[in-house]
């Protein structure tokens, strides 16, 4: 328990202003709070290797809205709340009335008298889901100032269209433990590079999470796309000047060789081009059945063009020493074995299998250390009270 | 804490017999027993609003049957479940072998050997909710006589067909609270008025449980709807013996406008005509789609006539003061807002939004009073323990 | 508390490695192993009884995978985790991205983090069930050896293809407790024979896990079948051995009369014939339905000729006193209340009526005692302390 005790001396160190926050955007928090949040999961992790309990709330209510498919974050969510002592309900809105014209501001109050945590993912439409999170965060806060909620919960961005937090928290510890502490990136080259998959559609929330966050820390982050599937330009902008400030560094690469030569780090994913994700938010609310398949059809052929986009042995080999660490948010299209051809060779995968699960298994002890740092005022004593039991 | 312990001296004069019981009507309880459940909806809320925890179970079973949509009473359950302690179990009986043959007597047993609590929402069949949930409370009691099951978990009505009491006790705290005790309703005037709805088929239970349960404690209950809408005529037969014996007033008006002249409260919301609901149960358990079809557009031709029925700014003066206290159990249908035309103008709604969401709040607080009282014996001595915790 | 005393002093002579283990067949258990479960459960289900909470875990999770309806296993999984402080958390594969082409391997481990035990039903496909749970096994016993998973779940069989363990401990504990002892059954005929229903494809699981367990204690075990609807041939073999060894017997009839006559025990009961299963195994696969119509257009033909195989009341004259004890692990086709004719007569079902559901009522103590000897080290001593409390 040395880990622990060191991390809980750093953890007194650092500034953090988070309790009774949201976590909608890692860039809209300090680095101090970054770094606490992993200490805060490193901590919890530790704690539940040693087999102790993660116990911090008596009862309560954690809510989640997934407005798309998800295992791995659903189960990361249940996990985290389930640990720190909280009750799940998740808000269903096929079985709840919440599609028949209720608005956001009332569901929103009427759900949350015992909540202390709501986790959402909305990732489908661009420019949508992390407003409806700040709509959801602002009527809860209304609710609280009118005396409606006895407590204002934090809302949890648990995928959106801007950024995925706590997938790109979850990866910057991985890289931490990995590297051995975030001093230790610095200079580090990583290569998020779009690859291709034969599905279309993916959300730009991991590849932008990624270039967002890893840039406050002094990495070289080279992105890699096929012309026309840039991802939104303020967040390309905000990963620059984040680089700048941080003494790391930022390019633009066309060929998924540039950003691999050299690099330490590679996290090869699909993404759908940022213009056609515009293309189809408006043919998804009004529902043109027609103009969806038409520009699916279009964009697969696209895709087509860029099957060579695929993380193999020998883009592999062009990294520092032919040894870079592989990262993905996973499920990956793996050639061979989820798909005929996808964002990496099946060997490539093999070799980085366990490492990913590694990765995967930081994302329940990210989110609890989220909830705990934004529901206990004095999180470190909760922290020790844990360690000492 | 003052209005805690006031209220703790209060309950201590009470004379309740409520342990392993069931609540299905609140018309089957005292009127100490409902005086009881709002003293202890009322320190559970305040509890909860003081940070203390409401846990006093260590473990057990909630189930809930909902046989409709829901989101405010899932959530309310939920969160009342989980503030006390117990763990929610939800039987879907689209994912359940319910649908295949089984007997309710047969299911009611098999899912309740760890159970503490039913809930059950069943409210779109007239003559089925409340007789349903009688059937499964007489199952578990007949398990529980037969050594089958070591406890007999208490039976909540969530809404049925007949009386919707988590709301209308809600509601009956939220007007204690608004107008300072429940003495202070004597005397009051609330109009419990249909209104205008696009749509078709809402249940009988709110207005039902509304005159059911104000009719008690001494107001002037006017009933208002367009002819053919008249509610179950037993109920209402019930509601009028109620304001005699309390010394309140019953009266039946067939324009809102006179239901409104000089209420203190009023309640405008849409609901099916009772002759159409019988109509519409023997067609739903035919299946007959041609039948249900040319039943709703009879309805909703017949309901387009009464489009003035709507909670107006103008009919809003003719309250006392021109400042009745608005009450909706929500989702409301508001004009231009929620549909073209509803319930509600949106003026008037949005004056009482906030006070809406308040009323809401109480419903959580209300299932778990329920709870606690059926469940723990001298649940006053536990409300002593977690006031002092 | 006299028999708990009892059944902890028992326990104590026991010898059981079960901690970080699965339950997947009853036969590769030690009998002593049975017996220790046995006698948890019973010690489990007269704390409850006697208001003892059964809490051993702080938090944790327990996953369900149902590949198919379920109403009882579904509750009793979900009252045992509770029971132990566990929380739920429900795979469900629809919701879930398990159908995109996610290797079970990977999933396995990703919804693992935090989980302390998976409880699997997968009963539809010959062959692959049982396979299927040591797949899920396998994952994360190497999750776990790679440092990726900080504790090994348990993974519980909540039946498969080839047993349905948690249903037939659950009837043997049925029937321990009605014949007074485990070596009163020594001896006792129970005759586990198929009967009519007018459905198709029901699993070979309980049978079979039926005949692989009571063999095992001396019973004289009667299979009875029409031809063609004999049983997984292994399974019959590992019964019959099971007998031989334990001094039991073990025959098959080809008529429902020869297995009742003088039997203590009837267990009538439909299912699908092994062969039938084997063709519909690669159809289910191909999804191809105009095959699934064929083979069950002709399995229902089939099955109608043999309607006589129905538990009546003349049949039950041939058992010993014509007092057998009749089981079932529900729903059962009961002619003229859940269908036209079936598995047994209205009369003699209403007679056992409550002797099953009190037979359903010692799954979930059965389970929670296969999670808590797979979790707990020292569950004699959890016991004792629950014993205390």
């Amino acid at each position: 328990m040395k880990s622990i005790r060191n991390s809980l001396a750093e953890l007194g160190k650092l500034k953090t202003d988070t309790c009774g926050k949201d976590f909608l955007l890692t860039w809209e928090k300090a680095e101090d709070e970054i770094r606490a949040l992993l200490l805060v999961a490193e901590i919890l992790s530790e704690l539940h290797r040693a087999g102790k309990p993660l116990r911090v709330f008596d009862s309560g209510l954690a809510i989640s809205i997934f407005r798309d498919n998800s295992t791995r974050t659903r189960f990361s969510f249940a996990s985290a709340v389930n640990a720190l002592g909280l009750g799940l309900a998740d808000l269903d809105e096929e079985k709840s009335q919440i599609a028949h014209g209720e608005t956001v501001r009332e569901t929103a109050n009427v759900i949350s008298f015992l909540a202390e945590v709501i986790g959402i993912r909305d990732d489908m439409y661009l420019g949508e889901g992390n407003a409806y999170m700040r709509e959801v965060a602002g009527a809860v806060q209304e609710g609280f100032d009118r005396g409606i909620l006895h407590q204002r919960p934090s809302v949890v961005n648990l995928q959106c269209d801007i950024d995925h937090p706590t997938q790109s928290v979850a990866d910057l510890l991985a890289l931490k433990r990995h590297f051995g502490s975030l001093e230790a990136l610095r200079g580090r080259k990583i290569a998020m590079s779009w690859a291709y998959s034969p599905s279309y559609g993916k959300p730009l929330s991991v590849p932008q999470g990624i270039i967002g966050l890893m840039s406050r820390f002094g990495m070289k982050v080279a992105l890699a796309h096929p012309e026309g599937y840039g991802l939104i330009p303020e967040v390309v902008a905000l990963a620059r000047r984040n680089s700048a400030k941080s003494g790391g560094g930022f390019e633009v690469a066309s060929r998924m060789e540039d950003a691999f030569r050299d690099a330490d780090i590679v996290y090869p994913k699909s993404w759908a081009p940022f213009s056609v994700m515009q293309r189809r938010t408006p043919l998804l609310r009004k529902g043109d059945r027609e103009g969806l398949k038409a520009l699916e059809k279009e964009c697969l052929a696209n895709n087509a063009r860029f099957k060579r986009w695929e993380c193999d042995e020998a883009k592999m080999k062009l990294t520092r020493g032919g040894a870079a660490l592989y990262m993905h948010c996973l499920p990956a299209d793996i050639s061979g074995v989820s798909c005929a051809q996808g964002e990496v060779a099946a060997g490539v995968f093999e070799r980085y299998r366990h490492a990913t699960y590694r990765e995967a298994g930081f994302k329940p002890f990210v989110i609890a250390a989220m909830i705990l740092m934004a529901r206990v005022k004095n999180y470190t004593a909760a922290l020790r009270r844990l360690a000492k039991d």
